[in-house]
Formats: structure tokens, sequence, C-alpha cells
């Protein structure tokens, strides 16, 4: 049952980088809207926004010792993504695992539990998306696997697959969709800023999208 | 059923700005500690104190067509307020509704669902009081209504009521008692600095207010 | 039933001290992981670490005359712990409370409730770890209790208990182990020093704890 | 500020018992999709299917006076609808006080909060929706008020508004709209009978509601 | 750490089955009301009611080899009172391990995590007030401890006191304390059956407590 | 993007009947602890247990349309599972579209959103398991898909795994492995039948088990 997966397939670095830097918000919209973990994901501290490929722990409840299995996976623009057979708010992450995954080019966690040492965690720059903050401490006793298919706070996640990150929340890319996604956010991205002027101007969106008709249509009534 | 009511009353723009200087936790006890809405509405930011009279937004679950509606009814120093007719935590609420609503010189959101973009509406300075953070988009398919009476996150809020809202929370004053209101919260102001300064040169509150006999009477006993 | 008591004991200042320089997730380690309170008593800012004598406090909901009647039995270095007889998330502590306290040196609040005022907290840097922020004021109509056992946030807090708290949450020592756990928890820490050097090197968990044997025993497979 | 308004107006009495006939989900429908208590809001029992006038009750939290006041202003056919100034899930009624209610001809009751007893309750057959069972007993300290307007669970109520509460939860119908609300849903309930044989029989609702070619404009694929 | 304790007192057979009788709600008000579990805590199926003396155990998340060495520990007429390191909602309790403990004359279990099989324990009248309901197995790998004072769902309880549970919820009564809370329990039930004859004959509360007057003096009017 | 698949592969009709046997905690444990749906899924009434082929369906939040075109799809044996694009407790469902669905020979419904009409629904004998129970209506406005693989619950289905379903919760069986599953699920419940008389003769799991050694080797004292 318990297995650890060497070799999983990564998307290309650069389509990552480009990804992360449309932000979890845009990229969502452009693959449709999906992919979105549960809003209970939050940062442990305000501004990072980060993409990597998914390397997945199945980690027992309060117990850690995937983690450490986990780290020897990663490569460097990897973000581990920690989800529970049991759910667990323990504090399963810190400083001194932080410090190993740092060593490793390890961009993040994503963790669908605690996390602890978040004071330690932001000076050192290694952000942590988690469901809670918590001191508890876990063990070491029972396995789970590294780099299997997981479902982390309500989203589908597969070995390689992009995770995005950001002060909105967490968002996963299919890795074989990586490229035709990154070219849909950039679209809205650049179709954004021309739109942005134009509500900046005093424009109203009831206008520039053309919507009076439509509400008219359906019923709307001015009184 | 769907409806715009263009023409609301508000509040004199003096008075809605001196309850602002008041802050939340002030007037809320003085006007009877009513009208505040329910405490998981958190600002997405610290630091912001706004006031401003409601143009209220009933809202269809991660819809947020209504809100391009609304805008075109913001007049300077309005606040949006947004119920839902059923849940909803999906994100109504970015960047370029934020430009728009600055635009026509809206104060900011109290939104009863999710906002997102929230590292973008902190640079622009347009806080928001919501329920969750969450970067789910939502779609323009159903009507609501806008100006109509809401309850918001437990409270009754009319259009053209005063919203104040700061890092306690948020509170709806009745437009009609607003003047009273602020009286009664300045009072309580000029009164807490006078024993602020007693309480900061060591006097006790058990003789600042006079306690000790009345516990007594309830039947404290000191061991 | 409702009773001060007056004279508690408390630990050595210097072990309360050095406790608090070791953090909630090292101390709470160190004594077998134990006295966490709940991971929903949250900081209303980051970055206080704070270490004191619990003066503990029972009180109804939405009702905070005993934090008067607390204030006056702190002495310098003590932090205030409170717990109610049925859940509530009022307001029961703001500036004007965080003045008195501070004057008698209270370190801060531990408050299975609610606490407003957090921006002139903040401002005045009076921590507090509770389990909301809400405007909502309180009463002073019914009696409770000071310095009596009580639970709170789950945990079991004694008067004269140590209270450490930071941004991962917050522990209770109890008096009579606090040397036994202080000198636990310092040697953690010298033992993670070295640690944290090795793994920063690029060493790995797995061969720095010798973990390879014993997951291989337990059936952890590679493929 | 604390009021026990004694007339109020009630809507008629044939009109209440045929909308507590034709169901809350139903009614829910038939009056647009408004008036619905939030869904935590759960039957002590299940099988009771009440509708009655509302004599609504502000309470403090833990604290259940008010109730004592407000069944000296029950009529036959009421139902007391509690909401309070702070969240609690205290028990504020048991078995005594449903005594009382029933002496005086109530049908059941509405409280954003607990109640105990309900072995006893459910014995009587006084049907209560709260949102706690909870033995924790409350006092007799501070005011509230009776028939005064307040938001409970989420929707405004006002004193002699229709309450319909069943298995599927609490809806509240204005008494103003209560008769043409009852045809709306007696309507729907006469339609719904013959839906229901032709669904029985097999026929699809895709087809008996014609949604094969919306569906198809929409972009709906078979494949 | 772990440790099992073989030897504790229990209270008188007869006191514990006479409050038992009285019921959760009574014997919460008799004893100052305090005690209570948080009402999250809800009986597998209704109209169980039980007293007896407890048997606690601390038990690791999601890890339930602490309740077959509890099970060893039973006399006729204990309750297992179960609490976690971590919170937990897994099910560590099924219709083996009751029948396991049945054979020693267990009367239930407190759990503040999850239990299984509920259709085969209602069959077999083995009544369990938990957390959640949750087919999730648990492991047997870590060490806890067997009759050591526990928190469990906010409650302070030392083996030997007595639990009691009913459908309004769990309490506990301190083993020193019992007789005396028993006298005043059964003060009230003798007092309240009185009350309830004249309720039922319609006489109010509001006369028979005499609250009239003091409601005048607090202020409230009748409009 | 919104899609119907209309042929997908179903399992032997005689191992689901059997999965369904074996009930839900067993199956989970046989499995190795996976597929389990989170545990706020509850039966809308007691004593029901089934197993059948996953219809699946995605659906925007308070829209029910698809239901209406899962319906089509279904074949006798089927059960149909919903997940929501974000998360609602809306009533999706009640008793016509159950009148329909029946008709389809469809076992049930397991619906990570709201359900109404539960008297009816329990009249009929229709059994479902929801997050909520819920009399707010929904649209039919947005499409979503049929038959595509779903996160329900925190649990990953396919369309034609098998789901099984009784008062302990619901957990999810892939196709591929359910003959498996189920040699494995049957062993574990003859092997319980022994040991379920060997506990209710008063042997202890301690010594069945052989744990004592195991407990001692950990460290457990007794005393």
């Amino acid at each position: 049952m318990s297995v650890v997966v060497r070799n999983i397939a990564r998307a290309d670095a650069q389509v990552i980088d480009d990804l992360a830097k449309c932000g979890v918000a845009t990229v969502h919209e452009a693959q449709g809207r999906m992919g979105l973990l549960a809003s209970y994901m939050r940062p442990i501290y305000r501004g990072a926004a980060i993409g990597g490929s998914a390397v997945t722990i199945l980690a027992p409840p309060a117990d850690n010792w995937m983690l450490h299995v986990a780290i020897e996976q990663l490569h460097p623009g990897d973000v581990m993504v920690l989800a529970t057979t049991s759910p667990s708010d323990a504090g399963y992450f810190g400083d001194l695992l932080a410090t190993s995954a740092l060593a490793r080019g390890c961009r993040g966690l994503i963790i669908d539990a605690g996390v602890r040492d978040v004071k330690d965690l932001e000076k050192m720059g290694f952000p942590v998306w988690s469901k809670a903050i918590c001191a508890q401490g876990t063990i070491k006793e029972t396995l789970g696997s590294v780099n299997v298919p997981v479902v982390c706070a309500g989203a589908n996640v597969d070995p390689g697959d992009i995770i995005l990150a950001d002060d909105d929340g967490v968002c996963v890319v299919k890795r074989a969709a990586a490229a035709d996604v990154l070219k849909k956010a950039q679209d809205r991205l650049s179709n954004e800023e021309a739109k942005r002027q134009r509500l900046a101007s005093g424009e109203l969106g009831l206008d520039m999208y053309k919507m009076r008709e439509r509400l008219a249509e359906k019923g709307l009534r001015y009184v």
C-alpha cells in the first residue's frame, strides 16, 4: 500500500513560472473554473505567490514521517502537497523541515492540516498554505505514500501537476493542460488591462460589457 | 421581483464621517448594542476604517451580476453591502470591480460572501469586509436586486443606512438615528479619555466605577 | 460559588522568561505534547511572544465584570486567562481594560471568547490570543470567579500555571514541572541548531535521523 | 430600550393553517425564494409541521427571562421566535416553559440558540426548531424585548408574521402577503400532483419541462 | 508518560443511579451549572439515559489501541470517557469493542471523536455520545493512558467521576460532591412537579416566580 | 466544457450487492482505509444501506438543472453522486426528482449539498446522504456535466465506481478493485463473527489479539 514514486513527469519550467505570474484567480478562470482548493486554505503570511510542480504526500493524522521521505524526492522548483488519510490540524511542518526543503529548492508547501514555527517560516521566506496554524507536534509511526494521486482540500492533485498559490488561494493545473491554460490566462490579463483603464476613467461595466439589454430581457426593473 | 431602486435617502455626510471617527465598538455601544454584523466578517487587510451610506445588493449564490448594476447607483461616499439569497463563499469581487467602484467614489464593500485579488485591493486602498477570501469566480446569469432591504451577516440593512467598518467589525446605524447616535458616541469617547488616564495611572476600575459594593451584594467572596 | 482567590503561588520569574524564549512549539514537545490550547486561539497581531503566570478568570457569557475584579489581583509578569461558563464570542476586553492591565504589569490576555479595539491594543503592545475579534459589548451583571481552575480552549489551567503564547498558539506548563520542562526544552533547542545546519547543507532527515531501515521494515516501497 | 408590545396584528387563522399544509419548501418557492431561516435550524424531533403567528423575543446570551415575559403575550395559535443579542447555544427552554406555553395554546418555538429536556418536549408534542440541543442553563438577569422586529437565523421576522416549520426547515411569510402566497403555493401543489404521476410513470423531466432545446442552446454536449 | 491506573475510587452505586434518574439538565443546574461537556457531543440514538463511573482514556488521533487496554479496567457500571491528544473524528469504536465492553458491564461511551457501526450499537443497546459518526478506521500504533485526568469536550474528567448522559447532553459530577449534588437535584425535581401543575393550569411564570416587580425595576415597559 | 457521458462501465451487479451487505465500515477497512467521504455526509433517515454504480453529476451552486439531465442516464441499480463547482447547501433534490429517479431504478443520492422534502423521501424509501437538509430552492440556468470524474465530500468518484452508503457514512470502491475488495471484506466479516463470540464471552481483546507484549515493549506501565 505504502509507496514512493521516484520518477514523475513535470511541466515546462517556463510555463510554470509564467502561470505563477498570472495569479490564481486569473488561471482558475482561464481553465474553466476548475481545480481550486477549498477557501479554508490560507497563507501563513501575506504576499507570497508561487508556482511549482506537485510532489504529493498522503500522510496519516498527526504523523509527519512521510514529509521526511518526500523531501528526498524534491527537485528544484517543486511544491509539496500534503493530504491526510483522516482530518488533522496538527502541526506537521516547521522550521527544520523547511530548512531541509529549501536546501533542495522547494518553493513552498500546501498542506490540508496544520503548520508551526510560522514566524521562522516567514523569516526564511518559505511560504505555506494550510488549514491551520498549530503548535501540536506529530509522530513518525505510520507509513503513507509519496507521489500518488491525492485529494487535497477538495481538489484532485496528481504528482507533477502545476500548483499555483497566492493571497487568493491555491489552484491546481493539470500538467497536460498547462501550456493551453497559460495562453488563455495571458489573454485574459492583456484583455483586463484595457478594461481596467476604461473602468478607472469612469466607464461603467454595464456599458463596457453591454449588459443593459440582457438585464432588461431578464426582467430587471428600475424604480 | 428584481428591482433597482435609484433614489435612496442618505444621511448627512458630516455625521457619517464623524461616526466613522468614533469607531465600530464605540458606536455599537452608543446605540444600545444593536446593529452589529456577525463576527465572521473580517477585513481583508488591517487598518482601514470607513463610514458611508449603504447601497445594498441582494445577489444569487456565486453570481455577481448585480454588482455591476449596483456600481451605477453609487454616489461618492457610499459603501456597497452585499447579501446572498443562499450562502456562498465564492469570490464575487476583485480588482476590476474595485477600479470601477473607486472611480465612482465608493469607500468599500461589505460582503457576506467571498472576495479575491486581495493583494491588489490592498494596494489600491479599497477595503473589504468579507466572510471569505476565495479565488472562485462567479457568473452573470441570474438577477437580484439593488437598494432593497437585506439581512447581511445577521444584521438588517436598509438602503441609505450608515455603515461603519474597522478592524473590530462592521456595524449599521439606522439613518434616522444617526445624529442621536453620534452624540452619544462622542459623549462616550470624551468620557473615555479621562478614564484612560486614571486607569493608566494605576487606579482600579473597581474603584473608578464604584463596583465593590455591588459585587459584595451579589455575594462575591475574597479568600 | 463566586470566589476570588487572592494568594496564588507563581513559578520562578527567570524560569518563566526562559521558557518563553524557547517558544510554544518547542516547550509543547518538551513536556510530552501536553497542555496546548485549541488551535482556534489566534493572536490579534503577529510577532508577540510572551510568558507569564496565569491569573484565571471564569466569566459568564457576554459579561466582563470579572475582568475588572481580576485586574486587582495581577502582579507584574502575569497573564490573564479567561474561560466562559457558556460559549461566547462577545468582545470582553478592549483598550481601557488593557490600559489598566498594563498599569499593573500584565503581559497579555488569553481569552476563549472575543476581544475588541484590536488596532489600539496592537499600538499599545498588549497582545491577546482569542477565539474571535468582535465589537459586541458585554455587561456587568453576573458574578464569576478569579483564580480558580478553569478549562480554557480545551486545556486545564490552574492559577499560577505558566502560560506561553506566540504565533504558533498557546501552551500551559504546570507550575511544579516548570524547571524540568525548561531543561528539556533547552536541550531540544541546542540539539536543533546542529540539525538545522546539517539540513541546510543538504543532508537529508532520512539519513540524519537514520530512518531508512525502519521505513523499510514497515514496508515502504520505492518504485 | 426594553419593551413588550402587547397588541400585534395576526394573519387570518385559516390562511395560516392552509399555508402550514403546503409545507415549508413549497411556500418558500411560492413567495419567490425568500424568508428562509438558515439551514442550521433543525427540529428536535422529526415529523412535526406547524404554522402560527410570530411572537418575537429578543434575548441576551444565556438569559431566558424574556421567555417568561413572552408567554403572557401568547394567543392560541402563536409560535415563539427567539433571537439573541449575541450568539449563544445555551438551553433557554425546557419542559416547564413548554408546559406553560402549551397551556396558552402555543404551537412551537423557533430559537436561534439551544433547547433542553428534548425527550420530554417530544413526549408532550411541543416542537422546537433550534440551533443546538444543550443542557446548559440560563439566568434571569438582563432585559430584552418582546414583539419587536428581530433577525432570527438570518431572516427578518416581524411580530405577527406567519411562521411555518417542518422537517425541511423554517420559513417566514410576511403577514400582508399571506393570502397571496397561499394561493401561489396551492397552485404549485395541484400542479405538482400531475407532474408526480407523469414522472412516476417514467416520463422524463427533460421532456415534461421541455428542457432539451435550451440545454442544447447553452452548449450541452452528449458523448 | 503512558500509564494505566488500575485502582480508582468510585462513587456509591445507588447515588450514581439516582443521579441518572434526575437527568443531565437538572443535575447540571443543581451543581451550579458546572461540568457540562460541549453541546457538539450528541447521542448516536435517542432515548438512552445513563449514569456511571468514569474510566478515562487519553488516546492519540485515529488510534484506538488504548480502548482495548481500558476495557480490562472496566467494572460493572462504568462509563468510558475518551479524549484525544489532538482532534480527530475517526471511528475509534464499533460493535466488536462494544461487545467486549458490554461483557464487562460497561454502560456506555463518551468520546470526543468518532464512532461507527452505529446501527449495530443501537441494536445492542450500547449508547454512545460522540463528536462524529464516521466509518474511518483507526490503528494501534501509539500509546496513550488510561485512568488519568482528561479534558473531554471542554470538561475536566477525573477517573471515578460520575458521568451522566441523556438526550440533552453529557455532564460530569465530581465524586466527592455526588451525594450533595444528588440531594440538590432531587429537591429541584420535587419542586418542579408542583410548578409544572400550576403552569399547566395556566398560571404564569411571571406570577408564580413573582417576577413582575423586578422586571419593572429593571425598566421593562409594556406598550 | 459541459458534457454528458452516456456510456459508462459498471461493476458486476452481484459484486455490488454483496459489497453493500458488508457495510461501509468493513469495506473501507478491507480496501486499506481509502475512499471514505467526509463525515459531514449524513443520511436523511436512519437504517438505509445501499450499494450501486455511480452516475456522477457536477453542478453549479444552487442550480439543479444537471439532476434532470442525469436522471435520463440512470440504469436500474445506479446511485447518483452530486458534487458542486462551489460549495452550496441549497436543496437540490426533493420528492418530484425522487419520483422520477425511482421510476428508473435509482437506489439513492449522495449529494455534497442540500436536500429537501425529507419526510416524503423517507416515506418513499428513497435514501439520501447529504451535507445539509435545506428548503432553499434551486434554479436551472447554468450547465454542469454528467458522468465526469468528480471530487465529492473529499473523495474522488469516477462514473461507474461502486458507491456504498449506510448509517456510518459513504464509501467509494474503484470499479476495477471491486471483486478483490469484496473478497477481503467478506474475509473480515467471517473473521469478525468468531471474534464477536469470544469477546461476548468475556475474553479480552488484549489477549485475543495478543497485544500485551507489544504494549509492554512500547513502554506502557500499569500502576
